[in-house]
């Protein structure tokens, strides 16, 4: 569908190999991680932010739709086109040079096509990491763009708090680069515009460059399963561990009944670490860590652990139906494989909701009650980030459910759990998965009109150009 | 000059507390913390979010030109009326009814109006406060208008990241109100548009309503005095403090010798801690501390922090000259003195500057061979967050001195410090305090030309009203 001359100009513009054209070479671009799949025109690959500028402002001023891409690896069609295969989809995968390592400001200026895993496994004998830990590998822009969350959230933060700067290229005709990255971790000279371009999908432009924040990599760490005494029970357990374990509490992960067993089911390399196999209604995975090595006379993070968790037990009038330490790395493979379990337990509807804190266990535990009334054969298998309201609220139809194609039931069932969790229990029907073509809809049902008359306008400020798989306006 | 039906229309809306109008009562609105003082045209005092949507409306539909007032604490006349006399005020002060503490998701929603003594105080039985910690005692909108810093943004960050929902008025005909209170600590659905309330002075609209992030109150600290060998030892000192100290350092105050001394000096009630009362070049208050009570078998923060300082002794070669552990009391006294004491070391020109951690000793070291170069008989009496890149750059100058009321003086001194900071060092010219009527001129040269068009256009669709002391545009 695109003419001729634009690849011609394209090409004499980023050369021969950042322009795609041959259908086998566009495939992995065109298909999302998990769901979706759509049709482009072309597939732009620019080597540096000048020729993402250059790309940008040509696709502008010809009127051609961009879809920018970074690690495609989102789960909301935010970086897949439509199947209209009139988008092109400008890829940061080429963006990869630049990773300059401040030790002294503990920050980290690179180019945004570099994935987590790569950043990470650099930075390793530096002591130093970025905080914000997926079970996804993104690359960084598409992180910043999104604003990723994750399990560590509760210690570190989202990405927001994790930035110090970032470059990037407006949709506009000129292709403007913004170049906001100081790296300054105090600096208050007006309207912080970096704050624009995290968690917005790339509405407004494609980030070329990052600075990082950087946290020292812990070097002692201690994890525990926590059963609560019930669902009741979760939230005063979590005030209680973050009173006596302050800012050494890392993690606070929160695994269904329905979860762990389709993991426990599907998962060969898993061993069931409870009781005679008996898996609770509920679990936590609680992680502490610390920055610094063994020292002598100090106790060991078991040992910190050990106490407190016997402390709570004779204390705090049963909060804890059992807790057990553990080794780490087993305990976390477990809380990896819920995604892949979860799976299996049939065909998955996927929601990213959050809540206040004290509200996440009131909506699950409501859920249990009325979803079967509703939506008779569906198994709820929820895992989340209860330290930041975040819950992973997985539905599974089974395979021999009538349902299980029916694509009226899914949006039944879709607009009914949104309803519940943004009306009912003032929640968002997007922790940190963002908005993409898949949630545009609910967007639009649940964003005020001022809202989106502010986006619009903004809109037109900032990047006239047509840009993303999103419409905040 | 307002003209008396102004007068009647906004006491119809507001009440008669609601508007001020004689000169005793409106003088405190229109002295400014330390610096200014200006000539309102009426101070107006709204009682609720509504009120100060009207009066806002009131105003923008007949050109009024308002300043929004919170705690007017701040430091660069932001809060209070230029010399005009045509310009309203609009204060929060009465905005303080609000105060909903949510224990299981660590926030508190409370109105704008309420001063950080008075929260903290409020919280302190409940083993939580708000960690943005300030000498100075503002209101909360203020600080969220400033996004100030403090003492502890090592550990727990600036205001920006201790927001987790706000309500603000726009500035526009309608004076409308954006209700952004969610108070959810993950929600990726769009613009985070409370990000354009944060920092900007009020150049958009008046926050009236936030919701904090809460920390649970240490119960355990220890604090040392630290002399490092030199000003180069100071950035290596600081990071292997914070591997060997994590999540524990809660602050890391450098302290020049000219600022302990005129402390020391002038604030009779100080004790002089050092050996023979030799003050030091260069010393650094360090503050570790968590959050749980003394438990058994632990070592206590003072024994921690001496294991640490001993072994830095003996192992890292020679980056400490001295050390000293304290109580925290006393510590902090001197630290806090500092503001007081510099004020008697002559006539006060302050800068609030900030840099990539590695460049502050660098600038400061810089400073002290340039700065008698080119005005010979100014003191430099810094101090400042070294942990997070903020420096009080503060000089004096003389009560004998030649130049002591000369403007030009000041005026030339002002603009070589931000042009050495800004274009030499990279730095920033305002950390912390904001930009208000006293740095206008320097946004208006060291800002981008793009990124003021860009801000003038988010005016026009936010805001488009008359308000605050400060054009980004």
């Amino acid at each position: 569908m695109i003419v001729q001359t634009h690849i011609a100009a394209l090409q004499a513009l980023l050369g021969e190999k950042g322009v795609l054209t041959r259908p086998e070479d566009m495939a992995a671009y065109q298909t999302g991680a998990r769901y979706d799949e759509g049709r482009a025109a072309l597939v732009l690959r620019p080597g540096t932010t000048e020729e993402v500028s250059a790309a940008v402002s040509y696709c502008v001023r010809n009127g051609i739709a961009i879809v920018p891409q970074s690690g495609n690896t989102g789960l909301v069609s935010a970086s897949t086109p439509d199947m209209s295969g009139s988008q092109v989809i400008i890829s940061i995968d080429r963006l990869r040079q630049r990773f300059d390592l401040d030790h002294a400001n503990r920050s980290l200026h690179l180019d945004a096509g570099l994935r987590l895993s790569a950043v990470n496994s650099r930075l390793e004998n530096e002591g130093l990491f970025f905080p914000v830990d997926l079970g996804a590998d993104p690359a960084l822009g598409g992180m910043l763009a999104t604003n990723t969350g994750g399990s560590r959230f509760l210690k570190y933060g989202d990405v927001r708090r994790n930035v110090l700067g970032l470059k990037v290229v407006l949709a506009d005709e000129d292709g403007t680069i913004l170049d906001l990255t100081s790296g300054l971790r105090k600096n208050n000279t007006g309207v912080d515009w970096k704050q624009i371009f995290i968690g917005t999908s790339g509405a407004f432009g494609i980030i070329t460059e990052c600075v990082l924040n950087l946290e020292r990599t812990p070097r002692q760490t201690a994890t525990a399963f926590l059963v609560p005494a019930s669902g009741e029970h979760v939230m005063p357990l979590l005030q209680v561990m973050e009173e006596r374990l302050g800012a050494y509490l890392s993690a606070f992960e929160g695994m269904s009944q329905n979860a762990v067993a389709a993991a426990l089911d599907h998962v060969p390399s898993l061993r069931n670490p409870f009781q005679c196999g008996a898996v609770p209604d509920y679990v936590i995975l609680c992680e502490i860590s610390r920055t610094w090595a063994p020292r002598e006379g100090e106790q060991s993070l078991d040992e910190v652990l050990e106490t407190v968790l016997t402390d709570i037990f004779e204390r705090d009038d049963a909060l804890l139906a059992d807790a057990f330490i553990g080794p780490p790395h087993e305990m976390w493979a477990l809380r990896h494989a819920l995604s892949e379990g979860v799976k299996h337990a049939g065909r998955l509807i996927a929601f990213d909701l959050s809540f206040l804190r004290g509200d996440i266990m009131r909506f699950c535990g409501y859920m249990k009650e009325a979803l079967p009334q509703q939506f008779a054969s569906v198994r709820i298998c929820d895992f989340g980030h209860i330290g930041d309201g975040g819950v992973h609220f997985n539905l599974a139809v089974p395979r021999d459910s009538a349902h299980l194609a029916d694509p009226a039931f899914e949006t039944g069932l879709r607009e009914w759990v949104f309803k519940v969790a943004v009306e009912d229990f003032n929640g968002s029907f997007s922790a940190e998965h963002g908005i993409g073509r898949k949630n545009q809809a609910f967007y639009d049902l649940y964003t005020p009109d001022k809202l989106k008359q502010l986006a619009a306008g903004l809109k037109t400020t900032l990047a006239p150009g047509a840009i993303g798989a999103v419409t905040f306006g």
